[in-house]
């Protein structure tokens, strides 16, 4: 394995990151908080750790999936743990398991918290707890390729580690294009939401940070009740940037270059505006008598359908008292998930079509044997191998689900709380039901549960396979004992000279 | 589609079906019960039909996969209508909704009850309730196929469509004797259980039931409490000859023919083993403190263990009682389910092996890319669509069992009873856990439930796809229509002549 362009990488992502840091201590200075200092200490930090790692340039430019999924995976693992450490610092997190649960949650887009008061944080660290989300939602390597010259065909096998859904489209020859004009759309979404926030008289701290947190569908709340003390109207507007935030976004692309009919006949957004509807249909019926009113119950059914749909997490209502068949359909949309090539997360809408195209065909089989009939999607045929990688996806993912239930279970809460735990992390949505219900946090869980937790925040965020190549003993033999039997035999050759 | 040779097989199973219903006629001669009458009646009643079925023989023997898959479904919903309805006449069970409900459980060999007090029921009654079990326990177009002579490629049709297990192990050449032989094997275990049985002073109709019970991995038990009030020795010998019947039945056949070798290398029955002592010690850990001391924590977790793993569904306690940890166990066990080719239910450990060999193939290719490593099952290479095959099974399954569920939601009731419910459904076992659990019944459901829950049995026992064409328009089309078509045209000929 290529180690040396993993450092490197990984170098710049820390001198990037250590920019980023720097935001915080601006809020900091605004409002005149004592807790900048963390940041600015670890930005500090960061740049010296990152430039140190950069001052050799790698010799060799090769880099493939492998080197892709281990440079994403420690890439995610090492900004969780530096981007943690202002607030056990700052001693607004005291424990630093719950800091780094509190930040791989953030930047996975996930929006499980283990605050009871999130309202007691210092402003800085809440704007530095929402903007996590923003930097995830698009992808930290995303960002890097954007604005960082790297060569080669390290691009592509880094977004392909790091991009949600089954394949990413190449829109634009040039990933660095890509990159940018991806984060071109997502920064005037945000841009548009945070006006729109502002219109309806939410403060401007609590307006950019609810509009970072909707735009990485993450879902930390700024208030302890999340959504819920705001008005309908910023209600509302925040389940239409949910909404948006779950769009595949080549329909944004395809609408920026005015291609409409590209972009409305898109199979998925198709799907995925559907079953919005259709869940709203289901859950407004059933919460209508225990609502105030058509309004009341229209404008709690369709936020809590868009936020568990796009794995956001926000909340207006406790869904936790719902009735059965509600809290069902919530559950079953936080396995669908958004659309692939969004900031959500899941099963993805594309991976659920194809899996019940193969299911649809499969019958067809029985009765037709001869006819050799092609799952389409999105108007082209899926390549077999697209089908096998999904078919495989699947069951990985509901191998780490049982898994990680079973880990979870070891605790002896409920199973309810088990499995909506695990369902909300792997699935990147924050809340579950139960003692992990909207009106609960997790810091309840023992620190094995939460590990657990943060492994399938990233699991369920890098899609799976880059967080479980880490396990792979291979691995970590190619990067270290490779390393060292290079450096003996070069020692050796010198001796020998 | 040849309906003529689903119409004729159909009716060569009511008339072996008659014969079948006059074992209870016996019971019932022997015990002196007039609830004996309704079973003569029906009895007499399904030969009439069966001999009207096939006065006329087909013309035409093509019999493809779909003929296999729909008469197979169709054989099942038919002899489970006559099979109830014994049970309704004598007014035993009411309700024919449950009268089907239990006659469906029992011959899909789930064992989910819905009588509060099964002792209540007359020994003709309780013979052929647990009876059902061991019909469909090897499969009751298997039986047909063992004494009726069928021509053509229709046998192996017939019984792929209805085997358990990814794939109809070929033993021997001929079909029909493959049927004898596992007939064989299945009555001598099944005896042989009866005689340890007896010999453990248990009545001997109980001990015939239990028996019946046990081969099928039914799971109805004879007594109100299940198995928890027999002695432990008889609960040991259950225990042992649940794995026994989950076994596949292939390594019955290499030892028969005393190839040891083989039997002892297959590598699906060394993981079922080993998952059952593993589960074993899980539960076994976890439930000690609540036992009386370590040989009755033995007993209760090794036989819920066999009885879970191997879909029976017997009971030696209320296991909803025990931790998270221990109910979750069983939980996975459910799903995962006893060995192809066996009498057991679940997804089958089979499967479970090729798709976790799936991912490994994933992860190394992600490492190797250039390595294509097959994968390989019982010493042999697992071809691409088998494990295609596997995985549209699992999708298959995961979206009947969350559509189910959704069913079951409406009716309110709590999440883990509509889970446990449809899985011990779909799965075949019997008890689930909460208002299904061990010590209950399924009595409370409203019939909307109870037919989901019964589509569930049979989808399960027959492994999804016979039932699920059923739903597929052109079959009914193909069945009728093109039926009605024909007949016209020959009229119009007629006329014309």
């Amino acid at each position: 394995m290529n180690s040396s362009i993993i450092r490197y990488i990984l170098g710049q992502v820390l001198k990037v990151f250590a920019i980023l840091l720097l935001l915080p201590c601006i809020v900091a200075i605004v409002y005149r908080e004592k807790e900048g200092l963390a940041f600015l200490g670890i930005a500090l930090l960061c740049a010296i750790i990152g430039i140190l790692m950069t001052i050799k340039k790698p010799k060799d430019n090769v880099f493939y999936l492998k080197e892709g999924c281990v440079t994403t995976a420690l890439c995610w693992l090492i900004i969780s743990f530096f981007g943690s450490l202002p607030f056990f610092i700052t001693g607004e997190i005291p424990s630093l398991t719950d800091a780094l649960f509190e930040t791989i949650s953030g930047f996975t887009t996930t929006g499980a918290s283990i605050l009871s008061d999130p309202e007691a944080l210092s402003n800085c660290s809440m704007f530095w707890r929402c903007f996590t989300h923003w930097i995830g939602g698009m992808g930290v390597l995303v960002f890097i390729l954007a604005i960082v010259p790297l060569s080669g065909g390290s691009n592509m096998n880094l977004m392909r580690a790091e991009s949600p859904g089954p394949s990413v489209g190449k829109l634009v020859p040039k990933i660095k294009h890509t990159a940018r004009l991806l984060y071109g759309i997502y920064i005037f979404l945000t841009l548009l939401q945070f006006v729109l926030l502002l219109i309806g008289k939410m403060p401007a701290l609590d307006a950019l940070n609810t509009s970072f947190a909707t735009a990485g569908t993450g879902g930390f709340g700024v208030k302890n009740d999340s959504l819920a003390s705001f008005s309908p109207y910023i209600q509302w507007v925040t389940t239409i940037f949910m909404i948006l935030f779950g769009v595949n976004f080549n329909a944004y692309y395809y609408l920026l270059f005015r291609d409409f009919k590209k972009a409305f006949s898109m199979e998925e957004v198709r799907y995925y505006i559907i079953i919005i509807f259709a869940s709203t249909a289901i859950i407004f019926i059933n919460i209508l008598d225990s609502c105030s009113g058509i309004f009341d119950a229209l404008t709690h059914s369709s936020f809590q359908v868009a936020s568990i749909m796009t794995t956001t997490g926000f909340a207006t209502t406790d869904f936790n008292t719902w009735s059965t068949t509600a809290k069902l359909v919530l559950v079953m949309l936080m396995f669908i998930g958004a659309c692939a090539g969004s900031t959500g997360g899941g099963i993805k809408v594309s991976r659920i079509i194809v899996l019940i195209k193969t299911i649809s065909k499969e019958l067809n089989s029985y009765i037709h044997p001869k006819s050799i009939k092609q799952i389409k999607f999105e108007g082209k045929t899926v390549e077999p191998e697209t089908v096998h990688a999904i078919n495989v996806y699947f069951t990985t993912f509901m191998i780490i689900f049982v898994g990680s239930i079973f880990f979870v279970s070891l605790e002896g809460k409920d199973l309810i709380t088990n499995f909506t735990a695990v369902a909300a992390t792997i699935n990147n949505i924050g809340p579950g039901l139960e003692l992990v219900g909207p009106s609960q946090n997790f810091s309840h869980f023992n620190p094995l549960t939460k590990f657990v937790l943060m492994f399938d925040m990233l699991a369920g965020r890098l899609e799976l396979f880059p967080m479980l190549i880490l396990f792979h003993p291979t691995i970590w033999k190619d990067l270290f004992v490779q390393k060292a039997t290079v450096r003996r035999l070069k020692k050796n050759s010198k001796s020998k000279q």
